[in-house]
C-alpha cells in the first residue's frame, strides 16, 4: 500500500500528540470513535452542556508570522474563557486549521499541540477536528462543556456589586510589548496577550455557589461587555473605578465581569485568593440603563464607543 | 444608550432569521440560552452524539466571488455530509463566519441565512456563533447529531458489497459550469456542486438497519476515500465498475461510500427507491488491503494517487 498521504500522517501525528497528554474525556463523557473518522462519537451522560466557538484569523487576532504553537494555545485560552464567562467546565473540543499551504503540515501539528498544551490542565479532549489550507492561518475551536447552574449576561439586579478578574489593559501594554517580538518565545512580560490565564476554576467556584447574577468575558473591551450586560439585564451598570483607558479600550483581556448580591462581596474577594484569581469589586448595579464611570466629585460620564467590533 | 454596534446589530439579524425557521431543537435537546450569550447552553438527554466540524475556505473549497447564500448552504451540506457518513441525525449547529471587512455584515448574514435554509429539512437548529473579519471568506459550522448507531470507516468485511450513492463526479462536471458563473443564482446543472443533497436520512436508515458494517463520505474524491476506509477496515476494495475519472479524481462530491453483507443487496437497492436516494453496487470487499479496478479480461489496476489532500 502506498504510504498514507500528508493530511492523513498528519491527522495521524495530532492524534498521537492529543493522546500523549493522557486526557480522558471528563465528566462522564466517553470518546467512542475519535479523530480519524469522518466525525467524533461521544457517549454523554444527560446534562446542561454549554458550546462555544470562537475562531482566531491572523492579521486581525494575532500577529503575521507569530509562533503556530502560541497561536494554538491562545486559542484555546478564548475558548475556554468563553465556557468560564458561563461558569462551565472543559469536556471536550474539536479543532480546525486551516494554514498557508507554504507554512505546510509542521505549522498545523504545532497549533494542535498548542492547543492540547492549553486545554489539558483542564481535563478539555480534543476529539476531532478538520484540516485545510488557506490564503492565511484560521484556526476554530468548538468547546463543550458541562455547566449544571450556567451564569447568563441577563441576571444582574439593582444593589448588585460589579467585580473583574485580573487587570484589564494588560492584555494590550503585553501586546505592544509582543509587537516587536513575534515569532519569538514569549517573554514573561507577553504572556497576558500571548499566554492568558482562562478563569475556568473562578467561574466554575462562581456559578456552581450562586454567587454571581450575570458574568461576561470582556475579551472585546471592558466597556462594551459592560454595556452587553447592561442591556442583557435591563439595569445600569456604575464603574467606581476602572484602570485608564480599559473602559474604551479594545482590550483583548480575557477576564470575567460579573454582578454579585452585595452580601457576597467579602466570600468572593477570599475565593479569588483562594484560587489565586486577582479580583477586585470595580462598581455596583443600579436600575436604568448604559454604563456610567463616576468621577471625581460625584460626576458620572457615559461609557459609549471604543471595543472591538468586526463590523462597525 | 446608544444603538448596537454593528456585530451585535448582526447577531441580532441572524438569531432573528433562525428564529423565523421555527426550529425547536429536536431529539430531546432543548436550547436554555441561545444565540447572544458568551455561549450556547443545551440540555441534552443522556446518549451517544456525533460531533463533526468543515471548514471552507474562499479559493480553496468556493470560488472567489461567489454568492454568500450558497456559502452558506454548502458549508452546510459538507457538514451533514459528514453526519450522513456516520448515520446519524443532526441536532444542533454553531456557526462561525469571517467576512472581509469590505464585504460587511450583509455577507455574513446571507451567509448565515444560506446555512440555516440548508439544515432547516434536518431539523437542525442554530445555537449559536462566532463572527469576525478576515482576509478571505471563511466558513466553519460545528455539528452536533445523535447516531444510535453510528458507522464507522473501520468494520468492512471480506464478502461484503460496495455501494455508492449518487454520480461520483457531478460534482466536478457541475463546478465546471459554475466556474463560469460564479456570482450568478445557480442553475440546475450546477446544484450537483453549489447545492449537493446531503444523503442524511439514508445514512440513517442503513444504520438503524444495521445494513452497513463501514461507511464514508467521498468528498476527497472516490478513490482516496475507499483507500481510507480499505485501511481503517484492513480489508480490499474491489471496484467492478467506477464513472470515468471517478477513482483518481477528488470529486467534492458530498455522497456516500459503504460496505454491506452481501445478503442486503436487494434490500439496499430497495431502500434507495424509497428515499429517492440513488444507490448503485460498484464493488466488494475482499482480504487484502488497498483498492483496486477491475477491469476487462479480469486484469486488476491499482487505485493509488489523487483526491484531495491539503498536505501534499
Amino acid at each position: 500500500m502506498t504510504p498514507a498521504p500528508g493530511e492523513d500522517r498528519l491527522t495521524a501525528r495530532i492524534a498521537a500528540a492529543a493522546r500523549a497528554g493522557g486526557i480522558r474525556a471528563p465528566g462522564g463523557a466517553s470518546l467512542r470513535m475519535g479523530i480519524g473518522d469522518d466525525a467524533a462519537v461521544v457517549d454523554l451522560p444527560k446534562g446542561r452542556y454549554v458550546l462555544t466557538t470562537d475562531t482566531l484569523v491572523e492579521g486581525v487576532d494575532f500577529f503575521p508570522g507569530e509562533l503556530p504553537f502560541w497561536i494554538g494555545r491562545r486559542a484555546a485560552a478564548a475558548n475556554l474563557s468563553d465556557l468560564a464567562a458561563m461558569g462551565a467546565l472543559p469536556v471536550g473540543f474539536l479543532l480546525s486549521i486551516a494554514v498557508r499551504r507554504k507554512d505546510g503540515a509542521r505549522a498545523a501539528r504545532r497549533i494542535a499541540e498548542g492547543a492540547i498544551s492549553r486545554m489539558r490542565p483542564f481535563r478539555a479532549a480534543l476529539w476531532g477536528g478538520d484540516l485545510s489550507r488557506a490564503a492565511a492561518t484560521v484556526v476554530t475551536i468548538l468547546l463543550v462543556g458541562k455547566a449544571p447552574r450556567p451564569v447568563a449576561r441577563s441576571g444582574a439586579r439593582p444593589g448588585d456589586v460589579l467585580f473583574v478578574t485580573g487587570s484589564p489593559g494588560s492584555a494590550k501594554a503585553a501586546m505592544e510589548l509582543r509587537c516587536s517580538r513575534v515569532g519569538r518565545p514569549p517573554r514573561a512580560g507577553e504572556r497576558p496577550y500571548v499566554d492568558p490565564p482562562p478563569r475556568v476554576a473562578f467561574g466554575r467556584a462562581l456559578a456552581g455557589r450562586r454567587w454571581a447574577t450575570a458574568m461576561i468575558d470582556i475579551s472585546d473591551g471592558l466597556g462594551r461587555d459592560a454595556r452587553r450586560l447592561a442591556a442583557a439585564s435591563r439595569v445600569r451598570l456604575v464603574f467606581e473605578r476602572a484602570p485608564p483607558g480599559a473602559l474604551s479600550g479594545d482590550s483583548d483581556d480575557f477576564e470575567l465581569l460579573f454582578a454579585s448580591p452585595a452580601a457576597r462581596e467579602g466570600s468572593i474577594l477570599r475565593l479569588g485568593r483562594r484560587l489565586t484569581t486577582p479580583v477586585a469589586r470595580v462598581g455596583r448595579v443600579e436600575t436604568g440603563k448604559g454604563v456610567v464611570l463616576e468621577k471625581a466629585g460625584g460626576r458620572r460620564a457615559a461609557v459609549s464607543g471604543g471595543g472591538w467590533d468586526h463590523f462597525a
